[in-house]
């Protein structure tokens, strides 16, 4: 049975039958997800259900295509005869996450054990563009994402839009993105009525909040193979034309009281810096954000400027110049990266995580960015030794926030498996 | 019966008999605690627990003096005949909260139902003492509070210490206080020796999260009392010689990945700005805390520097001396005002608070450090109106950690009433 967390504060929540049966499912699936294959009798002793229970829960979330028959347990000598391992299943069941960016869209379909399925991404020069004009062309994407999901056999449990602004979740609007040059657009709504009012529930999110919980998912797993240290805090950069923040505290991903935390790009940090996308003076996105590096690394007219660059090729031939020794670019690489750090002391003296991650153009750039980065982190941060933060960089990349918004669509399934219907083709809603 | 709270990344957990117990009766505790007095078959329709159970954990919980028989219900019609309401009783538990700041030693005692069973401040000049002096001061505060619960025939529960630095709970170490000049002090196992290694146990955690844990639990109690919506998350700053942030989020105290968050004083906002307590230049609060302050507002043989003065002396002849229309002291605290709200913009950019708090000296002064403080955050926070956040002054002034550090013991007992031994007069270790 699963109790309450027992924080201070936790609220004290009463059951009714239908709910206890949710919950049990849920506990029982997230069990086989995080420990592996396992028989029902030991699901039973682990999580101290009865046998009969698990056997009916494991019974219902085989029927619901999120478990399945695995092999035998191996001989377990004076235990008893070995009983059917179960495991997860759920190649029929996937989420879609989908990215509006500056100057790129992206989607991707994961399925629930974490395999892709699916995923692409298109240069865009979103800024110079309509709204509805991305929209249509993001519409596009996801349906040709769902499309290859309906093709294996599987069904889409949500999509969630990934943008780089301030989101209310609960309407579903984007309040404002200022390097998009959006305000209030309504783009849950606009999403639907675009993908024909689909049965499956379409969420947005902000893409650093996506992106942290991509990562936190990935280290996480990294260090519980690892046998390493729990990781449970990770402030997560992304950088791009705009440098958003992603924190995870404790496990929990923190959205603040009204949803639009993690605005780290407008730190003054910077009084005699440049002119924000925002209209304020000084922030910190105008002196680490990609436009700050492509500004300090080379002249207006270099052709790394293009912008029907894909940002990948862009960075690729920044590294190129800079694995060559080219000078201006290597001079640029350190400002940055020392302006990432005095940026990056700041969180780390607030957040005190276990790890900070670079993403999106920050990973890329990580080899050259990292050291001054760090080494601001030792000078700055009053902890001895950084608070213990490391500094890494994502394997993910710019598919981070995608990968990030399948997850969030995933999870819904975790906590209530009840959502997908128990024949296969269908998703309740 | 309590679910699990059931946010992604909740861990799946296995109750046994015992755990299952202690959990249900912390649930009924906390819910008569939270809902006030009620009858066992209230408690019961409530929970979701069956009456029988219910009736069992009440007489435990009566039996261990955390519940206590109230009024009959009032009469109740058609549902039948009128129950025994219970209430919270707790009169006989105490938490103790014990501070050690830079110019003072305080010392709190709160009853299970929050009431003030004893209290004392005493100015101290710590910072020019050895750290046994002073433990040796507190310790003996500490006794007198213990000894007045005992006098009222009451058991204390727990002390907690609020201390001014970098603290790591599991060895219970005082790692710095810069403003203290105390380094690597095992505050906590000196602290029991000098109480002659009590039954109850010993904490220390940092002075600014046990405030914050103060004020929310103030501020939500207000809120909901008056109807107002929700306040879950929160930032409260500890306004002293030295500047400490101590933050909620989601109802739950932010301590990073290794209990060192919340060092918001050494945000560098000022590059210009003096030398700090740390060592480094241009910290925050070289230019809003209590010194700056100072510094600004008079010169070095002003009368109101003495350090025999208690704090709260000191505040009051600024005070009078701002009210009194002093251009010099008004012109000191609108700078220290605008200051406040430079590094306080980059704070609620980051976390996105309901309600920003003042606490320490910032809420004496408050009339007149909100005016700039909140201008800053309006034009500087990228999220519309601020991002929603409040800006409000604690009402516990320099009594918010004690108190916080009084309710993290008390907290203990409502999650695990089996602290509580079942004759009154001992506290089970």
């Amino acid at each position: 049975m699963a109790l309450d967390g027992s924080r201070p504060g936790s609220g004290v929540v009463a059951a009714d039958h239908v709910s206890l049966r949710r919950n049990n499912l849920s506990v029982v699936l997230r069990h086989v997800r995080e420990l592996g294959p396992r028989s029902r009798a030991r699901i039973a002793a682990d999580t101290g259900l009865n046998k009969a229970t698990v056997s009916s829960l494991v019974a219902e979330l085989v029927d619901r295509g999120l478990l399945r028959e695995g092999n035998a347990e191996p001989e377990r000598g004076v235990l008893g005869r070995p009983g059917q391992l179960v495991e997860l299943d759920g190649r029929g069941v996937c989420g879609v996450g989908a990215e509006i960016n500056v100057d790129y869209l992206a989607v991707t379909a994961l399925d629930l054990s974490g395999e892709t399925v699916t995923e692409r991404r298109v240069p865009l020069d979103v800024a110079h563009l309509a709204p509805g004009t991305t929209l249509d062309q993001l519409a596009e994407l996801i349906r040709e994402a769902v499309d290859a999901v309906v093709a294996r056999g599987g069904q889409t449990a949500g999509v969630t839009l990934a943008v780089p602004g301030l989101v209310q979740s609960s309407t579903g609007s984007l309040k404002l993105a200022p390097n998009l040059g959006w305000t209030e657009v309504p783009v849950v709504d606009e999403m639907r009525a675009r993908l024909g009012t689909p049965v499956y529930p379409v969420r947005v999110d902000n893409e650093a909040n996506l992106a942290a919980l991509a990562a936190y998912s990935e280290m996480k797993t990294a260090a519980e193979s690892a046998g390493d240290s729990k990781v449970e805090d990770i402030v997560l950069l992304t950088g791009a034309v705009g440098v958003g923040g992603g924190m995870v505290a404790g496990g929990h991903l923190l959205r603040g009281g009204h949803g639009f935390s993690g605005e780290v790009g407008h730190m003054p940090v910077a009084p005699a810096g440049g002119i924000c996308g925002c209209g304020r003076t000084g922030c910190w996105e105008t002196v680490v954000g990609l436009t700050a590096l492509l500004n300090k690394a080379t002249d207006s007219d270099d052709p790394v400027r293009d912008p029907s660059l894909d940002v990948e090729q862009r960075l690729a031939e920044i590294t190129r110049r800079a694995e060559a020794g080219g000078a201006r670019t290597l001079r640029a690489l350190a400002d940055v990266g020392t302006w990432l750090g005095i940026g990056g002391a700041i969180l780390v003296n607030i957040l005190n995580p276990d790890v900070l991650v670079l993403g999106g153009y920050f990973a890329v750039l990580g080899p050259w960015l990292k050291e001054p980065l760090e080494t601001a982190i030792r000078d700055r941060v009053i902890a001895p030794d950084g608070g213990g933060c490391r500094v890494v960089q994502s394997e993910l990349g710019f598919a981070a926030a995608v990968r990030g918004g399948a997850q969030i669509s995933l999870d819904q399934v975790f906590l209530d498996p009840t959502l997908v219907g128990r024949d296969a083709a269908g998703v309740a809603q």
